[in-house]
C-alpha cells in the first residue's frame, strides 16, 4: 500500500521539476513576461483590477499552450495598490486553477538581509503563491539564504542583466578561486551553481542581449536552467540563445513580455489573437534550434 | 510681487533639503527604522491593519523629537497584502501630516531594467509617498536613472550592506579608472558620488558592521550622506559610526531598527516609553562623538 505521505509530498508543486516536466511535455522554452502596463493595456474594464483581470486572463487563455512558465513583473502591479497587488494574486491562481502544470516566476528582484529576506519569500510564495522568485546577488549567498530553504521554489538569481548599462560593474574583473579572473558576472553564476544549489532550487538571469556572455554563463553551470529575458523589445532574437541550450537542448526560459503581451493587432484581429500569433512565432522560432 | 510658482516649488518637500535641515534643527542623526515584523508586535488591534497603525503611530509619538528620519521597510507590510501597504502608507501620511520635517526613507531596495523602474519609482514615490528609496546598484547607473530623475525624491544607493555575508562579492577587487584596484563597495561609492549624482539627490548605504569600509566610502563621498543601518541589534555601535561623520559632524542617517522599536520593557512601562528611552539613549551616545 502507498504511503500517503510520500505520495502527498510528491504530489505537491515543485519548481524545478515543473519546469522541467513543462518544457518537455508541451514541446516549448517560451516564456510570456505578463508585464501589464496599464497605460499600454487597449481594453479597459470598470476598475484598475479588473482591467488587469481582465487582460491577463485574455492572454493566458490564448497562449497557455505555447508557454514553459508564465512570469508577471511585480513592478507593474504594486504601482496600483491593493487593486494591483489583488490582480496579480488573482493571476497566479487562474494560471494554477486552469493550467496546473505551468509554473510562474514572479520577478521581484528582492532582496535584502537574512532577516528581511524572511518576509519577501513570504510575499512571494506563500501570499502571493508563485513557484519562484528572481533575486539580486549584491548581498552575496549567506543573505539569500531564506528563499533557498524553499526548497521546492525557484530561486533565479541575478547574473548578467539585460539593460544596456549592465557591465558597469558586472563586466569588472575579479579574481575567483575556481575561474581565475573573470568579470563579476561568471563568479556570481559559479557560485550559485555549485555555492548556494545544494537544495538544486537555483537558476539564473542572463539577457539574451548579451549572447557571448550567455554562452559563457552556460559552460559554467552545465544544465542549470537559466532564465533570459531582453527577447522581442529589447532586442534579443532567437538565434541568441541557440548556443546556450544545454545538452538535451533545453535549459533556457526564453522571456518575451512587451513583444508579445502588446503585439501589435492586425485588421479587426483581437488583442489575444496577436498575443497568440505572436506567441507561436516565438515558440516556433526557438523550436528550429532545438532539432 | 513674488511668482506664486516658484513660491510653490520652493516649499515642495525635497529629500536632502528636509534631511540636513532636520539634522541640524533637532539636533540629531538617528534614524528609526519601522520593520514592524508583526510577530513580535505585542499590543493587538482587532486587524492587522490597525496593530501596524496603532504600534507605527505609537513608536512615532514617542521618539519624533530624537530624529533624523523614519525608514520603513516594506518587506514588513508588503507580506500581509493590502492590508501591510495600506498601513504603510497611512503610516508615511502620518509622519507628514504630524511631523512634516521629518523625511521618510522607503526601504525597498528596489532596482530592475529602466523600464520596469519607472513604476516602482512611481509606487514609492507618487503611491506611497516616501521622499527616498533605496536601490540595489547590480544594473549599474543607467538602469536606475528614472529614480535619479525625480530630482526632490532621495535614492539611496545599497553600497556595502550590513549582513554577514556582504564581502562574497562587494569586497572583490575590481580597476576603477580613478581609484585604481578597489573593492566593488568602493567602485559603487565612486560612481554614486560622482557620476550618478547630477541632481544632487543620491545617497548610500553603508553598515555600521563594518566600521573600515565606512571610513573609506567617507574618504571617497566627501559631505555625501550615509544611511548606515546595522546599529543595535545587528552590532553596530555609536563609535563605530564616529569617524565617518563629515566635516560638518553630520552626514550620517543612523539607522536602529529593532533596537528601538522592539526595545526590552521594564516593570510596568509601555512599549513606547521602551522605545523613547532607547532611542534618546542612540542619540545622545552618537552626539557625544559630534561635540
Amino acid at each position: 500500500m502507498a504511503n500517503p505521505e510520500v505520495l502527498k509530498v510528491s504530489q505537491e508543486r515543485n519548481f524545478n521539476g515543473l519546469l522541467e516536466q513543462r518544457q518537455i511535455n508541451a514541446g516549448t522554452l517560451l516564456c510570456v513576461g505578463l508585464d501589464s502596463d496599464l497605460s499600454k493595456v487597449a481594453v479597459r474594464q470598470a476598475s484598475t483590477g479588473e482591467t488587469l483581470r481582465q487582460f491577463n486572463a485574455g492572454i493566458i487563455d490564448a497562449t497557455n499552450d505555447l508557454v514553459c512558465a508564465y512570469k508577471p513583473n511585480i513592478a507593474f502591479y504594486e504601482e496600483h495598490s491593493s487593486e494591483g497587488l489583488d490582480a496579480l494574486k488573482w493571476t497566479i491562481e487562474y494560471i494554477k486553477g486552469r493550467y496546473g502544470d505551468i509554473p510562474i516566476i514572479l520577478d521581484a528582484k528582492r532582496t535584502d538581509i537574512g532577516n528581511t529576506n524572511l518576509p519577501y519569500a513570504r510575499m512571494a510564495f506563500d501570499l502571493m503563491g508563485a513557484d519562484a522568485i528572481t533575486v539580486n546577488p549584491y548581498f552575496g549567498g549567506e543573505a539569500i539564504q531564506p528563499f533557498l530553504d524553499r526548497k521546492d521554489k525557484g530561486v533565479v538569481v541575478l547574473c548578467r542583466t539585460s539593460n544596456p548599462g549592465a557591465k558597469e560593474f558586472q563586466d569588472q574583473i575579479v579574481k575567483h578561486p575556481q575561474l581565475g579572473d573573470v568579470p563579476l558576472y561568471q563568479a556570481v553564476a559559479y557560485q550559485a551553481a555549485h555555492e548556494w544549489n545544494k537544495n538544486g532550487n537555483v537558476s539564473l538571469v542572463v539577457g539574451a542581449t548579451y549572447p557571448e556572455e550567455l554562452i559563457q554563463v552556460r559552460r559554467i553551470v552545465g544544465n542549470m536552467q537559466i532564465l533570459v529575458p531582453g527577447l522581442g523589445a529589447q532586442g534579443g532574437k532567437p538565434e541568441d540563445i541557440a548556443p546556450a541550450l544545454d545538452v538535451n537542448k533545453r535549459g533556457i526560459i526564453a522571456n518575451n513580455a512587451r513583444g508579445i503581451i502588446f503585439a501589435k493587432t492586425h485588421e479587426g484581429e483581437a488583442f489575444t489573437q496577436a498575443a497568440r500569433r505572436e506567441a507561436m512565432k516565438w515558440r516556433d522560432a526557438i523550436n528550429v534550434y532545438r532539432k
